[in-house]
């Protein structure tokens, strides 16, 4: 029941590609990260996926067309839906709204994913 | 599978204690609202209920105390705990996040509440 200020937890990590919990609600999480260069192409096969980019510039590459985000724009994966994240110049910080089940690397999982996220 | 882009949506509507639905994600509705003076205070029985301030202050009141949010810091109030979401001077931009089946006035039904949300 504490307020979570964007800025201060930023503040406290720096690993890319590294989603940290910030808050828990009705099954959901609410996570930062910070993003740098490429992520891998992936799907959800539950799990719609929420992206609002709170800085930089994020392009979110879908099969058929490119999506590119600003800051203050969101974007919704649908579950089943191959996408990469891909970041601008730069680095990106991302607020991520998904359900507490979703692995970062959906259905792969390799040298990227990360199980047991910190919670900030 | 359009992106939202935030300031463009609330550019679109005026009304206050009014949120209109920007996306819909595993049952979730993320929401946007402007905020001017008191709400009333209410609670939600099955619902979490997720406010990130987007511009202005917001003072959420409970029981034993109050919390104030600037912009980029959220507060997530749990179930069934009583609050009265409070404006600062002028008009207060939120973001919500809460399950699709969530009433404004939660457990009170009164001329503030909005049963049929306009989506943007």
């Amino acid at each position: 029941m504490d307020k979570v200020n964007l800025k201060d937890k930023l503040a406290r990590f720096s690993e890319r590609w590294s989603p940290r919990v910030v808050g828990e609600l009705n099954g959901q999480h609410v996570k930062l990260a910070k993003l740098e260069g490429e992520f891998v192409w992936h799907h959800h096969e539950h799990e719609d996926e929420l992206f609002l980019v709170l800085e930089g510039t994020l392009t979110m590459r879908l099969r058929e067309r490119d999506v590119v985000l600003a800051p203050g724009e969101l974007f919704i994966v649908p579950r089943g839906v191959e996408h990469q994240p891909v970041a601008g110049e730069g680095e990106v910080h991302v607020l991520l709204f998904e359900p507490a089940s979703t692995l970062n690397t959906g259905n792969l999982r390799n040298e990227r994913t990360v199980d047991d996220l910190e919670r900030l």
